[in-house]
């Protein structure tokens, strides 16, 4: 065998689609040496995690864990627990993880019922209406709060409704969003919710939190079926997560550790306020690539906070300038994916990685590779477009701070 | 939000099933600030990875690589890629974990033709002939190498012959086994083979390595169904963890990190080695054991080194004696599952937690508590039996030093 040498990775700043940044308190927790996954100070900290992402949720539900795989496997729990032969299932699809959905329901014996709108773009009550009216009897309404592929961020509020109406249940992939912008489970009514670790969460991919309400619940166990997979299996998984303790696989001790430190962070921050912040960076970082010649992709008034769609300027070739980037300045950020591949860059500021410094610092690298590579731009237009965000953000905060005396 | 404390779980010695004591060098790994799964130094330590996995299987496999999920999901992607609708599969069940086995392939449509033993035993050659004549047309045998549930030690050379005679491919659970005692994926003709990391690689659990034999991706190149798991789908896993490197799911780098450390320590110290420290350890914790009263359970002859069940003395309490060990001296010991529930002890020494201290350990931690509990043995027997042990297997490796000058 040949020797391999130390683990010394790059000290990246990661402004891709995920993972994100790190917080040292996350790190240190994923150093600390394990117990047993039956050790009553893991099942202490199991309900610890549980009460925190019920927090992060917003809800009540009591099914309510991280599944040990990532968030596909998040996706995957959740359809595979729902949907039994012959369900029909309403999907959005406007990106690659739309499409994902379409697959996997189809792995399930599952009829999709595809409702799409074009990358980018987000989807309206009345398309959901009409995509309702197509099925005989629908099961669920499966759509993408924050599609990653393309910058589109989904209204919910007032999807539910409209779902629970046509007698179906209501899933929402949430891989991008939760602990970035707004996602209130109860007040929303849906039903079933994935996510992802290693986003606005800023934990380690790894684990995939999910939350079933109780009509969900319901539905699982009704299911004629066996759950086609026994390692995702909900009813098994409950039996472990909650009172019974009973051995189901052996949790990820580890990564539970880090789950928990991440989400202590983010009740420390205060959801509000990490909402805030992700809004301020992503409002400063649109404003400093509109100031160098760029166009965010998505459709406006319905772009995420944590994940910026950008186009490539003409004549750019995308894999140089993010070689340069990464290389030249160690930051990452993304490729496009699918009709969006070498004509989109995915910009995140995801959780830990969105800050100011970030959004300065990638503003000014990429003016730079941009200059080099041909593309004419005004020198710092980005960063003092950037700036001058954060400065009315900040003296419009000081505004409504005074008014609320 | 209550507030939840610091992270701060008791220093266990980890002598249960797995997970195990974890080398601080892995723990330091984990702890290593991320990169991005696409990105290039990501990507040579994943190359790196699968040469150390090809290393501790004993194979060439091109197929060999962490699935990002525990041991279970190792399982159920071995059954999900191998086992379609109406496929014949040998099984055989002398424990949890070949029960499991059968409920994952029915689940996969599979028709299970049961190879049973009695808990504790293994099968000979003859009877898994006799499995093989009730079948039509069988496509797999799968077997356990280590069976956690009971301690016994499945032998494998001589099975494969058998199989492929019979046209059928050869499936092997080496989730305790790998890193611990002789496991020979391609000298033994294994074409499927899966493990976990929280075993003898002493890596905390979140990953399953798994290997493939040229014959078995044969067999998954021509699936007539797609596979049931698009989490699991080794056709899209292969295109991420090969030359494509076309992204799939978000891979558990922080783990990747950990596992690539973990198997550093194993090729450090060579397999042999590390073999005959599993080996050592048993048989004095064996010997200190018996002396102590207590006797093994696992067939004589075909007991595993690295998990020594143990039949709980007439008139103590299970659990009452674990909460003991636990609460008074930080060690954690496995209690029984499935039929042994409440009559048998799991006393693992796998990977770190093989070492001659916490054999003394575990022995003396033992003797305290069973005679505080009612339970007669001479004072120090169990140690000094052990001790015993490690004093004749010493001066017989200098014997057999002395010789091969």
């Amino acid at each position: 065998m040949e020797a391999c040498g130390e683990l010394s990775p790059p000290p990246r700043t990661l402004l891709g689609p995920g993972p994100s940044n790190v917080h040292p308190r996350v790190l240190r927790a994923l150093s600390t040496p394990l117990v047993g996954h039956l050790d009553p100070e893991f099942i202490r900290l199991m309900e610890e995690t549980k009460a925190l992402l019920r927090f992060v949720f917003q809800t009540s539900n009591p099914l309510t864990l991280p599944i040990s795989g990532t968030g596909s496997a998040g996706m995957e729990t959740c359809f595979v627990n729902m949907v039994e032969p012959g369900d029909e299932v309403v999907i959005g699809v406007n990106g690659v993880f739309g499409t994902r959905m379409v697959d996997v329901v189809q792995r399930c014996g599952g009829t999709p019922v595809i409702m799409e709108a074009p990358w980018g773009a987000v989807f309206s009550p009345d398309d959901i209406r009409a995509a309702l009216k197509r099925c005989t009897r629908p099961k669920l309404v499966a759509i993408v709060n924050a599609e990653t592929s393309t910058g589109a961020w989904q209204p919910l509020v007032d999807v539910a409704p409209l779902v629970h109406e046509a007698g179906a249940l209501f899933l929402v992939d949430a891989v991008t969003s939760l602990g970035g912008c707004p996602l209130k489970i109860d007040a929303w009514q849906i039903d079933v919710c994935y996510s992802g670790t290693q986003k606005c969460l800023s934990c380690p991919p790894g684990l995939s939190p999910v939350t079933f309400s109780p009509a969900a619940q319901e539905v699982i166990r009704n299911r004629k079926h066996k759950v086609q997979s026994w390692y995702l299996d909900l009813s098994l998984l409950e039996q472990y997560w909650g009172e019974e303790r009973v051995y189901h696989h052996t949790a990820p001790i580890s990564m539970n550790y880090a789950l928990r430190e991440a989400l202590r962070l983010v009740s420390e921050e205060g959801l509000a306020a990490r909402f805030r912040r992700h809004e301020d960076n992503h409002l400063a970082l649109a404003a400093g690539l509109n100031a160098l010649g760029m166009r965010l992709v998505a459709q406006e008034g319905a772009r995420l906070w944590m994940l910026n769609s950008v186009a490539i300027p003409d004549g750019i070739d995308d894999a140089t300038v993010r070689k340069h980037l990464l290389a030249e300045y160690n930051i990452e950020i993304g490729a496009g994916l699918g009709v969006f591949a070498g004509k989109v860059w995915r910009i995140g500021l995801m959780g830990e990685s969105s800050t100011r410094s970030n959004v300065l610092l990638v503003l000014s690298a990429l003016e730079a590779v941009l200059q080099q590579n041909g593309h004419a731009c005004a020198a710092g237009a980005g960063v003092s477009a950037a700036q001058e965000v954060y400065a009315t953000r900040e003296s419009r905060a000081r505004l409504n701070q005074h008014e609320a005396r």
